[in-house]
């Protein structure tokens, strides 16, 4: 049935524009006003006093995932459900593929993994564990038949999921040729991995020394490392989970020289700091995050790249383990505590508050970054991220005065703790439409899993607005 | 009445959709498809094949502007026709004081020259000659009542123009007291003077010295100064005809740091280079301008400064002379040639053309350069820069397709010569409506003179998305 | 008389030896063993345990000089008599020129202020207090005649010594052509004005002021400015009293660049910081010098800068004024406060202390810094500078294991304050000659005033070393 | 027997002086006038006209070294007679060591190849073929049993040298904890060998693709990398063979923060280019160094860096293969051409002539550059490296008025060509003492293999003048 959402505020990338919505077969059909002329069956939704944003796109989760030897506290069901209620309607997840086998094998596992749980739209980029000459050849496929268009290369975690600089050059001129993206995790994993044993042989097996032994000056190389070679195999990247201002820097000079580089940050390297893993009783371990989190000047490093174009994204890094029996595998051992936290659910909210709310960005940059770009990056764009004639009509209605503070009491995430507990957000999603349907409205999950479509997504700079993904 | 634009590709700063436009009283009111239901009187305009863009907003024009004994070859009335046919619907042109009278007195006499020839909408900048403690204790009063937020401050033009950087911090600090942006010529006017005295007494005096006597340095090192005072005074500033490598690199250094520091440039320096100053038989000084054009491999910082987003906008700098009687008073005297050239009419053409149509720039960006962006900083926006329900019908229907070269002898400005005559570019304006109306229909200019009105600007930070345009 | 000093340790700045030094004429005639063999008649002076280090060369000081309606508490006689306690041998001191008055006759008036008193060498810089086109005609026969072959231009004191960038441009490219070096004061004058007003204004009058209106932002930037003209005009630059990371940065980019640019830091800068300008009771008034002390953390940029090249030396600027009658001028009004402070005889012991013996600088580099590099740059060297056969014996016999405290009670010079007050350093110079001559024999003086010679100094690239003055 | 040296111009790292010199027993005991009076049965050798420079040290050779297969054509005997020819007279040579085998097995093997061939005195650097903790826990007893202090760390030559960045880190705190220096080849060896194997199956197989496959982005990113690693582990870092803008950027970098990092660069960089690559007939093997010659606007920079103290050294990397036989390995396949070329003897006098002569170095900095810092940078000053009281009597007295033309045909190293061939030099060294022995007289040798010395070297930081090497 077609609806219409009244009285709100529609906000795009560029627009801010008081206009009623027209949804037909779940597609925006018409914006203006007086739309019960094109629709007279309509549904009558009233969201005076609201804006109407994009459904969130968030760019960058690990649902379902195994990890040392557990696996994440959220699967596609719990994980999109708590998307939903945080106001995004579509993730990208990462597939990741296991040694020796067939990357296609890998995504038939994680298609078994979302089709019958998601309840919003989700597409996957290839995380891939190995990366061989067989591997490189296997690619162009996945790239044509699947419409994974990205890949993750590591450059941290040695032995596991680390690639040497030859494999990412590789990676990246693949890239080129085939119109994908390539993804880095930026750390220098050779140092690293000494920097952890010897702490461990020293006896430091606390939280705080994973962030000690992972130091920001081994992102800011790694990331410079990244952008030089794309400059050079003339490609293109995506850095994920930017957190320090070293790194930020090498991003800012690829961009000078012209070069295709982008970057992401999270809602915990803006927010949370250095200090939170000295917390007591091992509490610490629910702020592990690789790259960890940093001291605080590099706050405003973030904000201040996310405001004037040197990143481009927000993604959560969702990840999530429960601190019981999870987390807790890293007693005694730091290197063991499961890396990663909740945050598929606050994403949106956080970044409304802390960036629109408190002045540092505006309205329609704070569409872009929570959903536009990422939708442009990745392919999905103008079905997903914006609020267009023709779109899908993921829209969420965003009650901009409701106050509420986040608790693992109150979250939907199937995880036993927040690491944002306490803090205070301004903003609220009130209802939320995924191609037209209500998944949550008034504040109460009204989906069904399983509702949530694959995205088989273009190729890198082959949406409809080809080239401005890459600004 | 109701014009209804049907079966083109609508643009704006963040989407590409396929979608009709209901345009009333000057409004659009409506996107998407079957709105003959919501007017059926409405006329009809196919645009299949055609692109629907915001009309050009040109941030940077001096018509009618008396200059070194002479007067601008266009007025009101040839300019904006001119902008007119070449896919602008709106400009910002630069009200110049008079040094000793109030600057009302200026901006009245601006307002006569405008009111009975302009056929586009207009607002104006002051450009005040000088900064005196009378002159910044009028400022309030005209950001209050004039709508005239934005000033111009020039660190050259010695003796005649330029402030000192006590003026200049003064009036940043000024602008942010009372929500204006300061706009700069930034190049040492105390060192080319003296450089082109030099000049003159070394019997130098054809067109190429006026570039020699302002080397790249010299912009770039006021450019670099104006930004620190910016940071210093937590204010805001927008670099006008940014030309080389070295005054980007200043910018972007501020915008790293998180200041609020933007930079326009124009056509001239993106395609032209110092040789055209070479010309033989005093043609050089067809391509005087100041700043100059610079050597070629400033274009290329120039272009990635656009794509990545280091620079902003692209203005025309629009100020036309004929080469015979005015161009010629520098004959034997570089300094007496007047600066400047027609740039208004193709701006957006060859931004279109060299940018989309080349594979620089995305349509989108396109679209932000050449209109949104400008109109956010300037105050106008959503009224003027996009296409949104609410937004004026100011639309250039834009057919892809089609080729021309540029030539003075079929361009509409009132001067004897055209910089890029000969050089072809893809895509034309086919027809412009402005708040809803014809005034170029098959590209024949079908308005009338005086119809275009003032526009009074919101002061800076001020408008619909307040902080968006600090992006 | 000849002189043999045995049993020390010669350190040039290059070399570090144990060998004996025997002195004929006032010169340096021999370096090895056995000397007595070569003069036996020599007097033999023992300096076992002892460095023998060349006599320091100040090249920045204010002696006898008139200032905001006062005049510096120490002359030529305290000043030279305080320097030699301090091991310092040779002053170059600023001649201070008068507006509307020649050149020549501020320089005659300097050779009567320090004929008659100086107990050490000294050459003068030319501080012309207003340059006119009469000034820069006056120039070259300055450099020819009176063997003063360095100009100091201000970018700060607007309406007082202030010159502006044409004037700065042009004595750059006056000392290329006449083979004298720029020394820049390196603030931007017309904002620091505006700040001054703007504090008293707001009646914030206390010391503290000279530091918040003076602040590092607009030395960084000058100091770029001044760079990038000596760049344009290829000429030579050394900007005096460098303060903070802002303005080494810039040195460093131009030095980076091929640029003939130099920097000296002075101890205050290395030691004291901002914090000192609160002290209670007026006290901060102290502290006053422009530029102004810093934020602690500036002072790592300074030592790593000397450690690494980017600076070169390190000059007192003494400039004293006594607390009781001269800084109270500044009760009230800190704009009054007489700027500078008694340095003279404490660089070099502490240059010394905080640099060698707390491990930054070798014991070569700090010969480079407080001795030979000025001597390079300002054109007496071989004469003055170093150790070696032919070089003028200027010798300080200096005992590195001996503390002391330094205060005002205990110091040499005229004032009643020393702004280390408190500090211990290491190394104390037992005993120092000049020419040959004791003139501190175990820590007491034995010199007469009036026994120091005026230096005509060699053109800018002209010493023996011609070169390498340029590193 | 005693000699004395008249009437030259002794030259230092600081000073120029007219001066004779007394050399007794091998060291230098006198510097001054009536010498003869100290030594009266001393031989007399007249140097007028000449400078006295110190001997060069040559930081970087690899004489009688196995590479793919061959040998270098020049051992210890005519490497060093060549050297001794061209005014060095104290090389550092890289003991390679065997993979699987001690470290101390490798040093036997090359006190072997000098010890009855070497004409001048020796120290050696360890080359590590591979990286274990067994060479990690033998390093402490070579620094301390062998005097060998300084080690190197390929980052290229993946699978043959190629340490990982873990391997490199490790050793930096290794050369930290007991006084050593480590040296890098900085360049991306896994792009490297990538771009190796692309371009030999696309049939690339000329000389020029050695110098396409290792282009300038990949050294400057792998000298940021290390500059990098050494700031996190404090430690010290000694870049050999830099040969472009980008590198020297990096080092700046590091400087300007004060980290402890040097850089050197070879004459070949300086003065040829990568158009050298390209001569026809095989003959661009001749100029296959790696890294390879760069583009000629990276010789400003490095001549820059030189000038102003971002780089400090030059080496030669002797490594010479002949044309006929050795360099033809490669007819067909450019990566198995032997990298390298003899340059030990005209190191010295090229820089002379391009650097002193044509103004770009003074002469002190020259002997900075060519033999002073080496000496003290690793451990072997002021034994080597300066004429001083009491240092090794090796000097070079040099004639700055002959010229000469570098050829194979009249050259001294056992190899069939020349890089510099047909290239004019202005001064030769016209005889050459080693530990106050002829070993060059009138331009004839005339010393004897296996009277040069192997010298033990001195930890870092442990020379007489302990710091100031860190400058």
């Amino acid at each position: 049935m077609a609806k219409i959402i009244q009285n709100g505020t529609i906000v795009t990338a560029a627009d801010v524009s008081r206009a009623d919505l027209l949804i037909e077969n779940g597609i925006v059909t018409a914006i203006g006003s007086d739309l019960l002329r094109l629709a007279p069956q309509a549904e009558v939704i009233d969201a005076a006093g609201c804006y109407l944003f994009p459904g969130g796109v968030d760019p960058h989760t690990h649902l379902d995932m195994p990890f040392g030897g557990t696996i994440t506290a959220d699967d596609f069901e719990t994980g999109t459900i708590a998307a939903a209620y945080g106001g995004t309607t579509t993730i990208i997840d990462f597939c990741l593929t296991v040694k020796g086998k067939p990357l296609s094998s890998a995504i038939r596992t994680w298609h078994e993994k979302a089709r019958a749980k998601a309840v919003i739209d989700y597409g996957f980029h290839l995380m891939i564990s190995e990366i061989t000459d067989e591997v490189l050849e296997e690619l162009p496929a996945i790239i044509n038949d699947e419409g994974i268009t990205s890949f993750k290369v590591f450059m941290a975690y040695k032995n596991v999921l680390q690639a040497d600089d030859g494999i990412l050059y590789r990676t990246l001129l693949s890239a080129k040729e085939h119109g994908a993206l390539v993804m880095v995790h930026a750390e220098n994993g050779d140092v690293i991995d000494y920097l952890i044993r010897q702490a461990l042989a020293a006896g430091h097996t606390e939280p705080i020394y994973h962030a000690l032994t992972r130091p920001s000056v081994l992102e800011g190389e790694a990331t410079g490392r990244a952008v030089r070679l794309t400059g050079l195999a003339d490609s293109q990247l995506y850095v994920v989970h930017v957190t320090c201002e070293e790194a930020v820097r090498q991003i800012a000079d690829g961009r000078l020289e012209g070069l295709r580089v982008w970057g992401e940050t999270c809602p915990q390297y803006l927010l949370l700091d250095i200090s939170y893993l000295e917390k007591p009783d091992f509490e610490g371990a629910k702020y592990v995050w690789s790259p960890p989190l940093r001291a605080k000047e590099h706050q405003e490093a973030l904000w201040n790249a996310l405001k004037n174009g040197q990143l481009q994204t927000v993604g959560s890094d969702q990840c999530s383990f429960n601190f019981s029996g999870q987390k807790e595998l890293g007693l005694g051992d730091f290197s063991k505590i499961p890396n990663g936290g909740p945050i598929i659910e606050d994403r949106f909210s956080l970044l409304y508050s802390e960036g629109v709310e408190k002045g540092r960005l505006g309205l329609s940059q704070f569409v872009d970054i929570i959903a536009t770009r990422a939708a442009k990056l990745f392919g999905i764009f103008p079905q997903k991220g914006t609020i267009a004639v023709g779109s899908d009509a993921d829209i969420v209605i965003f009650d901009p005065t409701v106050k509420r503070v986040i608790s693992s009491e109150t979250h939907h995430m199937n995880v036993d703790y927040n690491p944002f507990e306490g803090i205070a957000v301004t903003g609220v999603p009130v209802s939320v439409l995924s191609r037209g349907e209500f998944i949550i409205r008034d504040q109460q999950f009204v989906g069904t899993p399983g509702r949530g479509n694959y995205l088989r997504r273009n190729k890198f700079g082959n949406t409809s607005d080809s080239l401005s993904e890459k600004g």
